[in-house]
């Protein structure tokens, strides 16, 4: 963890901060931290800050927050995911987090099998955890938000207008000419909603929707990639070019 | 699997190819192949091609195969890793593979626990066919090189340059200035050998080898990565760097 996470309710007025369970056991184990040590810390989706450490004891941390003034802004890429199995999703939910995600819309498609859908990786009692472990490897604060959506044809006409209404949409498809970089680079818009398709990819039905709502289709070149391995490449891809087109002193 | 891999003693003289295993049953299972169907195929560090199934049984198919002339070039990345972890490394080879990577350098580090030395996944018997299930996945027939090196300074003093002498040679580090793309770019070269830390990092002196030994310090921004996500991300990002430096018709 390169930042220990709290939730805005495990900090009182005066700016204390009681840690228990995992988190508390990291600090205590595996940063080895001591009273007067200060740490990073930051609050699910306000602020970071630091901790100095004011008393450990077996199941709990008490620290002193010094918080920043501002909240870091949401990632600028959203993701439309057909859901995988919940084996990879798994796997995944922890990796988006730390690539960063404003949102993750996980919905139905042909090649979707209907059981993904019945499983508890899709609780947000089972993927909240993961996501604030992703923003605790990467040092964010941001939760993606997540929405499951099981027609895929009324999300897309009806739904993702009011989920994501500004912005580049893009749809990562094998064999097109468009390269993902050139796309995003060339757009003016701040934001992009990348549409990743299930393992075997979109069928013409559902291409063809995306792109009559505004999606160009891109590809990353002539390798086929399974959806976890694709989903880590593209977010990666996006994130470098929104990043590359901002001015710098690079 | 997008392509089914033989290896070059399964084609016989007049181009048949007998398939066993785990291979016949994806055709017959998967693919749901008859007699007269047209497959992708390829050889392993060989050509890819096509095979007409000529007949299946209940553990083997016969193809004639017709395979292109030429052998696909080796993916111009190669990769110096610390090892990671067994249970992480198992996860990557198949993703390597599918990335492409014409080598895997594997190298101890000072944050690199002795313990990981001690795995079968860094057995070839191990990690041979899930490189293959990689190349199968992304549809490439180059067969990662692979080397296991458990002196990081002899590695980089003595031994690098004979695994990897030309091209540039970048190393991750969070902090640095420097994006890989443009780095990446800027480069004239046609092969790039990238350099990714253990968790935790290189530390200064590790660090501080690479850079006399011409690896140039690139960062992919703000967010500190899992190595595993890390791996995927900064190949992706070279790969489409690599292509985009070099004219097409987009």
């Amino acid at each position: 963890m390169n930042l220990i996470l709290c939730e805005s309710g495990d900090v009182d007025a005066d700016g204390a901060v009681t840690l228990t369970g995992a988190r508390a056991a990291h600090v205590r184990g595996v940063l080895g931290a001591k009273p007067g040590d200060v740490i990073r810390i930051g609050v699910v989706d306000g602020p970071k800050g630091r901790g100095e450490i004011l008393a450990l004891s077996e199941d709990r941390v008490v620290l002193r927050s010094e918080l920043d003034a501002a909240v870091p802004a949401p990632p600028a890429v959203d993701l439309l995911l057909a859901l995988p199995r919940p084996k990879v999703l798994r796997r995944l939910w922890a990796q988006l987090a730390a690539l960063g995600v404003g949102r993750i819309v996980l919905t139905n498609a042909s090649r979707v099998e209907r059981h993904y859908f019945d499983t508890h990786v899709l609780e947000a009692s089972t993927y909240r955890p993961l996501l604030v472990e992703g923003l605790q490897q990467s040092g964010d604060t941001r939760l993606p938000r997540v929405s499951i959506h099981r027609q895929f044809r009324v999300l897309v006409e009806d739904e993702l207008d009011a989920l994501s209404s500004d912005g580049t949409r893009l749809v990562a498809h094998p064999g097109s000419h468009r390269s993902l970089l050139t796309l995003a680079r060339e757009s003016q818009e701040q934001r992009v909603l990348l549409a990743i398709g299930p393992e075997g990819g979109w069928n013409d039905f559902e291409l063809d929707l995306l792109a009559r709502h505004r999606f160009g289709i891109v590809s990353m070149g002539p390798r086929i990639l399974r959806t976890d391995t694709a989903c880590i490449a593209l977010l990666a891809l996006l994130h470098e070019a929104l990043r590359s087109s901002t001015p710098s002193a690079d």
